[in-house]
């Protein structure tokens, strides 16, 4: 174990998702889902949502496979930046720093890191800042992605992943437990909603989806009734639902190469440093779906595959717990 | 067949429910759904929703079984309810007058038949006042149903079907249909909405589902979370959705007895005199979820039985096509 | 009086404008408010909702003043054509016959009157089908508008209005009345909704308002967020707000020629025989608001002038009664 | 000034007013608005939101006059409560200590001064948690209400209160500006929303509106129309419309004493620690109405008095500079 002190994480920041090719995915994720292109090369796409005041949450590569490149946290203060690095490397892992111009466009001096559960993680402080569109709602479309909400990873080892997060500082809003306690999921957050970041039990190091926050439910709806109307309805794997964990309406969609997108609305408030944490068992097939429909079996089993620091898949370990074997109500797919 | 001339039908009216528990139901469709009681005695409720300036729109009797009474429709002159009896009488079907007080609360001089495809319906004109709701929005509750939209019935025969009520007067705002055009099912009306009834294959005679409409989609969206707070999701069978057909927003509930309601929002307008039939292919997995969503099992397969005008139940054929077994996109159930 | 019978009127159908600056209204109409444009040349341009399955129901053609051209009606037959020719006729009325081509594009042969209002206003049974967009959410944008619900006339004699509109077979839905039961306004209709007509008192004869509809109430909401993030608030004169009457959201703006457009929704079934009227007191200051908030004083004032048959303007005569003088809650403008 | 360091606040905790006729209150807040009753007794009411963890977001006591007891602010530690006393007992300002049992029901250890604003302010740590209702969707009723948003005071000097404040360690994330950046109004935050106090000028110290928020907009016209439904429309003071400040939909109520209350959805995220302070001008009649509709005047005129801490009304100055008198597009008021 490590003896130096976790960054002071602000918040989950984006995602930097390596796609097969840019302009379907450039298509899906602005044309259709109503993103703001901030920047654009022949190699790179950095999207925002309109309430988002900083240069990117969403950056898509053009790469040889589809994977998570990173994702990407900020940190209070330039030292935390600092912390980070001697953070992950008293933990023993890879850790590179990228200065300013070397790594994503609008990002200042990162650390990137290899993190305990195989995940490529990037911590930094300094990024653009971007012209306010909150109220340009004549250029809203689409969803009307506000921002970015989470990552949610899958992992196959849950408590591990539950410790290495709250050495890092998250509180946990929900968990997902067994009779015994043995845990099957959990919610972690730095920002005041019920995540930042969260565990899916499967086969991992492997991103399951990223969640994007809309402010009403009918923007969850209509970006449904458009992929309908295109006859993409194919993008749509699940939902909309309610979530019994998180109470959010939610919406999943598969990009044109199977990322995964969460369309998410309604948490609730986790400021307060006594926020206790909301467990469900996994005998309650509410927790997944609070009106009891049915998961879809693609959702347990499929998640994008993870690079390491030069962009190679990490190689994945199976779970050791398997939500989707408990048998439930709707729920139970064994 | 007959030459009498069919009745002017204005509209669907009610649908009576025999039901095994009247409390049960009581609280479901009252409590929950948000019915308005307008009468209600030992063995029998008359509800309405909150737009309906008639005495009630759903009844609910206590009865051995579970069953469809009747459905009524409302004719436009006292002279219509005598000419749908010499209409049925013509077709040979058994006719039955009820005078006012003889039959369902607050309704006037009636005639119940069992029309050709099997069905007990009632036809009347006279039809006591209510007071006036729309503005209470004080009273409005739970999913804030509004009135009664349609009903849905299930019969081996969808061109005979179609033919009756054609003969009938109604029109027809959409349909399924197969390479050669064999009917699957069909959606009619006289009201100026998509339908006042609509056909789906099946064994019959049976009925469907009833459905109800509410103003806008949040209000379904609320029902599907009270229920999930009861843990009641039991009564959620299929959706929330958007169906290809009639475009509407959709939630199917299951009462106490199996009886399935349809929450139902958004349709359009058909009252144009050369309205021209959308038809859907049976191959296009956007018909009955244009979000491609798949079709739950029950929802084809399970319905309510039919009685006849003395109250026994009706026998029951097996449909001749049967539009689960297409396997087409998420909604092939084979 | 005529003995000539009425023509069967089916629904309002569009209104013709006459504009100063046609690419300044068609911004406007098309690309704020998200009119579906049809037809356009050089001096008119045909719009309609997304749920309209006929040719327009918005003519903008360029003028040299802003005013209304015409009204347009809607029959149930060609004969209706001739009936309504015939009736207006009998009335002494104006009446021209517009054959196919030298009309409006899109719409058949037509009559057009001066009606005993003073209004310009036309009949016509054959229009153009034009393709389903209902589901093309893809195109829904701006105020997502769905179809025309209904025009609002300035007339100085209401009671005089109200006996014309019947004598065409309209019913009355609601009214506004004093003490005396003397008639402030009326709402008339032959669709089965709220109306396709309703008389404001004032001046006339004036065109008050166009009345579109949308299906939710947050499209009414966002159409007032575009024009405010554009900074073009001045075209927003009244609302958001509930009126009393009709129990309909609604949303008044003003287009570049001081055209009034009421964005509403949510209003209820008036298709039964028997339904009756609602009538309002002049003195319950939530007849024009629901939620008691103040008329603005154009809108009670402000209005637009009407064409005769050769485009001269129609002389005005003022009002018999002023609602606006009624001194009641927030509502009195004395 | 003082040295001594300022305590941590976590959040706007909750509102103390005195109330006339407790029994009127509370068919106000809990049977209208849907506040929940978390403890009453023949003194005291204790309100919280449908998301509220903690006892109570308001409290209403009956009291000899309708004024405001006491805000409240939650600090991170029970150090925290020290560090408060010292604080503002460093400045100057009469400061009292309250145990716990001696203030508020289901506060612990508290402090309570009058702020150098001449406000009565507490600062709590402890408070008892209350049962989740979060997804108790069958409980939720009215205005559903979530939680407690914010104060908003009035205060004849804003720069002397921004810098209060800021020496509280809030964030400034919006203001109005004159012409040579005089401050007309400032709204700050602790938590990530754009404010727990905000500051309109104006004869003060006095309460202007306590805001609470709801998930989405609908929930906001629902109030209105339930107000309406029940005559009490006289409640509805602005409204609804959507602030340029803070992009929030917006509601204004006034409650059986005159309190006022905002019913407020849809702000956005101010948690990064480079957070910028967005200026409006007071010459943008978008500020405070994004629709350019005017301001009433009673909202800019009329406000709570406020109490000190032995229950007596403070003094009140009058404004320094007055927004109102600015003439600008709807909003003068002159």
């Amino acid at each position: 174990m490590t003896s130096s002190p976790a960054p002071d994480v602000v918040r989950s920041a984006y995602a930097q998702l390596a796609v097969t090719d840019l302009d379907a995915s450039r298509r899906f994720w602005a044309d259709l889902l109503g993103f703001h292109v901030q920047y654009e090369d022949a190699g790179v796409l950095c999207l925002r949502g309109t309430d988002e005041l900083t240069h990117h949450s969403l950056v898509l590569r053009q790469g040889g496979m589809a994977a998570l490149d990173h994702l990407s946290y900020r940190v209070r203060t330039p030292e935390d930046v600092d912390r980070a690095e001697r953070f992950f490397a008293g933990l023993g892992c890879p850790v590179r720093r990228v200065p300013r111009g070397q790594g994503t466009p609008g990002v200042g001096d990162a650390v990137r890191v290899v993190d305990p559960l195989g995940f490529p993680v990037e911590f930094f402080h300094d990024i653009d800042h971007a012209e306010r569109l909150i109220q340009r709602f004549d250029l809203h479309r689409g969803a009307q992605i506000a921002r970015l909400d989470h990552f949610n990873i899958c992992t196959p080892d849950i408590p591990n992943a539950y410790a290495h997060y709250e050495s890092l500082g998250f509180g946990c809003s929900e968990t997902i437990e067994g009779d015994e306690h043995e845990l099957y999921a959990a919610w972690m957050y730095r920002k005041q909603t019920v995540h930042d970041v969260a565990f899916t039990g499967g086969a991992g190091p492997r991103l399951h989806h990223v969640g994007v926050a809309t402010h009403e439910s009918h923007q969850v709806l209509r970006i449904a009734d458009v992929l309908g109307a295109l006859n993409e309805q194919h993008h749509i794997e699940r939902g909309p639902g309610r979530h019994g964990v998180s109470n959010a309406f939610y919406l999943y969609l598969r990009d044109p190469d199977g990322h995964r997108v969460e369309i998410y609305t309604s948490d609730y408030y986790t400021g307060d440093p006594d926020h206790e944490t909301y467990r469900w068992s996994v005998h309650d097939d509410r927790r997944r779906d609070f009106w009891g429909n049915a998961v879809i079996e693609s959702w347990y089993k499929e998640a994008s595959p993870v690079l390491d620091l030069d962009g190679n898949p990490q190689p994945v370990s199976d779970a050791l717990l398997d939500e989707s074997a408990v048998r439930v109500g709707a729920d139970g797919l064994g």
